[in-house]
């Protein structure tokens, strides 16, 4: 079973509806799968029905069935290999991840996800593509909750995104820490590259089609930019296949 | 004697230079005072002596004396009255309240501030203003490293600030959360209010002034806007004395 993962940056892009930006990326990527389980942790317990109702009617117009957390032993599911698929929506990343950790299912999402594990597709939306990388390190959102076992994300992949990016107002008085200087504080802590998923761009990998340490950097115009330890950012602002290790991105022909 | 506290919502204001914008507020404050201790611990380790290097040439202009934390045991300074005022820097929320943890400064500046300790004045900046209230939930700063005791601020005064607070662009194709949308979030896991503080604004507090609850909102002309849990905000964009509690805040005549 060759493993399947894709990060969206964003839920909506340029003011259009929930996940319309990607009618056509998601089925596409789900090709053959009938059910995903949907985790709406990233919101507030009293909006979990109503946030997995949305993404319900949205799946049913591509004919995927969405179950809903609630309505399984999702920790035991995915140990004992019944989940085939999962989606993790976007919100509070801070949130979202005490609560993977509260339920378990940082270890249970990893060991599903490895080799041999029946989890075979990995499906997120901004702060579900946050905390599949290396750490929570670069979220934009704001500490509303503690997680009280640290910031490291799934690790499904040796990457660190930051989602919704956006370039600097190069006329603006504000002065508060653009973007890019945020990310030069996270790289004072750690020589992990970031990558800047700017909105309406996606990663996409295929353990069947793709090489150790590629991806495919999807979606229309956008792009991403990338961000080194001690180096020049480097911005691919077209949809191609790439290959990243700590110094530098490739582009692969 | 009477504690004092001079909240700074940022260092620089619409391109000025540091702490240009406060040039007649904080030697006002600072009135006899000779010498202030610089907290620079947003800032990373390699950029402790530059940071404090910056605020000793802007403080000479004043006349005022600043200390470097590492020429003295501040930790135990404080516990014995040594430490009269303490100015705490902008940068990283995060590192910072990481940073006062380690050298188990959260205590101490704690213990000196409250009635019978030598502390008299905290002057914050930022992230310094951010971490001097109930906890850093609101701050704007990615987690780049992760305090391990916790979110808890200073809590020197029962106050939630967002620094750097500006409202959204209605024209803005941007999806992600707005300033306003972020602190509804905080809202939905506690009742505390938020003070969203404009740049170019500061609070003030006085005990020899002021009443129990009661604090100055100053500045020129940007002001706050106020955030409560099920209530909607009141933004006061002009300097004025108010009283603040979890309902609502008024302004004293």
């Amino acid at each position: 079973m060759k493993k399947k993962m894709l990060l969206i940056s964003s839920s909506k892009f340029r003011g259009g509806g929930y996940l319309d930006h990607y009618d056509k990326t998601i089925p596409h990527f789900l090709l053959g799968v009938k059910e995903i389980v949907f985790i709406p942790y990233s919101a507030h317990k009293k909006n979990w029905e109503a946030y997995t109702q949305q993404v319900k009617d949205r799946f049913a117009l591509w004919g995927i069935k969405v179950l809903n957390v609630n309505d399984l032993n999702l920790y035991s599911a995915l140990l004992n290999g019944d989940v085939r698929a999962i989606f993790v929506g976007g919100g509070n990343t801070f949130r979202l991840l005490k609560n993977l950790q509260f339920f378990g299912l940082v270890e249970a999402i990893q060991k599903a996800f490895m080799s041999g594990g029946g989890l075979e597709y990995y499906m997120g939306a901004s702060a579900g593509s946050n905390v599949a990388g290396w750490g929570i390190h670069t979220t934009n959102d704001m500490p509303i909750v503690y997680p009280e076992h640290g910031l490291e994300g799934l690790r499904l992949k040796n990457i660190q995104i930051n989602p919704h990016y956006f370039d600097p107002d190069e006329k603006s008085l504000h002065m508060g820490e653009t973007r890019p200087q945020r990310i030069a504080e996270f790289h004072e802590e750690s020589v992990i590259p970031v990558i800047g998923l700017r909105e309406g761009s996606y990663l996409f990998f295929d353990e069947g089609l793709h090489q150790h340490g590629e991806m495919f950097l999807g979606g229309k115009e956008t792009g991403a930019k990338f961000f080194f330890h001690g180096k020049e950012p480097i911005d691919i602002p077209y949809p191609c296949l790439f290959k990243l290790n700590h110094e530098t991105v490739t582009i692969c022909k």
